[in-house]
């Protein structure tokens, strides 16, 4: 195994992993990369559809961690409690409430384990510039800290670097990579409801359709509304 | 809440624990202290059953985080796998095979996660001087490191504090600490083999023996060895 790609299902995600499979490819496809899911019990478990069916269909290995058990002891949070999704734009104040407090802490750490324990010198992970105004877990200087961090923790064990491409790229520029990179778009999720469609109102559809338009790249969405 | 403690059902988490709910103590008891242990699918997961058992002796809430779907991306060490655990002395190269890589940050990541959901302040580990020469995620860098990296991925959601009490303490101070709060001692499990008895032969049994012989205090352990 080469690497370990945090993969969502979601837009970002998707291209981060797209990336990873152009710098790995290798006579035997994609081999050496595996895309690692984690179900903490999220409203939008549709999303673990969506990498595993992608996963599928490019040929990559693909693995959900379960972290169900952690939901009921994380109350208060639209993404995996009670609590309803708020509407609107993703970087506004009401979207405090689709944090998950240290979600990416966690998801990066287990990435970092399954990378040590199996040989693979990178962990890549699709955080954006865009994530910086709510998700303290996306910035800069986390993701730096976070990679100190794992330098001492495996210390000895294995070395494996924290890859984050889009650390300091917008969303709509991910839209313009992805387009090169040719992510099929209708087979990535979003929506943080998880309905039928994707909803058009949470914070992610409305981010999703912003970065199509600004990226003047067509959005093949159905949107609810 | 205000502590999350992580808590294996061993002698030093179990010491962590006793002196967290007397620095806490209120005169509801040990109201507010959470003891958060993690089934990844350890061999001795007999310690789960101690640490649920000695909790419930006590009145502390205690939940496990069930992390088994991990054990299968973790090949290759002693304490998940199919690899024996070796026997000898806790501090011998030998005992590589008993790190699981990265143990401490995803355990004390899903601690900060439970903490900050929950409005708990403090998380406790009781990880000890000990443990330094094999496991590079109980040493005093690595600690500090992790919780500056908490810092940053909580900031502006909550304040949690990282208290390791023993980080330069080591296992034979941990007893007669644990014994002036009267910790349990025959109600903690620290065998990495999870047999019937204490085998008295893997590191963490030679550790526990030293420990109590070195500090004075009676051994209420039964040996199969």
């Amino acid at each position: 195994m080469k690497s370990v790609v945090i993969f969502s299902g979601g837009m970002d995600s998707a291209t981060a992993l797209y990336r990873e499979c152009e710098d790995r490819w290798t006579a035997d496809g994609a081999s050496g990369v595996l895309a690692l899911s984690f179900d903490y019990g999220q409203r939008h478990r549709k999303e673990l559809e969506f990498a595993s069916a992608l996963c599928k269909s490019i040929g990559i290995e693909h693995a959900v961690v379960d972290l169900r058990s952690l939901a009921s002891l994380l109350p208060g949070n639209a993404l995996t409690g009670d609590v309803p999704v708020p509407h609107g734009h993703y970087a506004a104040p009401t979207m405090i409430k689709t944090v998950v407090p240290n979600r990416n802490a966690i998801m990066l750490s287990v990435a970092f384990a399954v990378a040590a324990a199996n040989g693979a010198t990178r962990v890549v992970t699709g955080v954006h510039a865009g994530d910086h105004a709510i998700y303290p877990d996306c910035r800069p200087e986390f993701v730096e800290t976070f990679a100190l961090m794992e330098s001492l923790s495996l210390s000895g064990v294995a070395m494996v670097e924290l890859v984050t491409p889009f650390v300091r790229v917008t969303k709509t520029d991910i839209v313009r990579e992805g387009h090169r990179l040719g992510v099929p778009w209708a087979s990535t999720w979003s929506c943080y409801e998880g309905g039928e469609l994707h909803c058009g109102q949470c914070g992610t559809c409305v981010e999703r359709r912003e970065a199509f338009r600004d990226a003047g790249v067509v959005d093949p969405t159905e949107y609810a509304v």
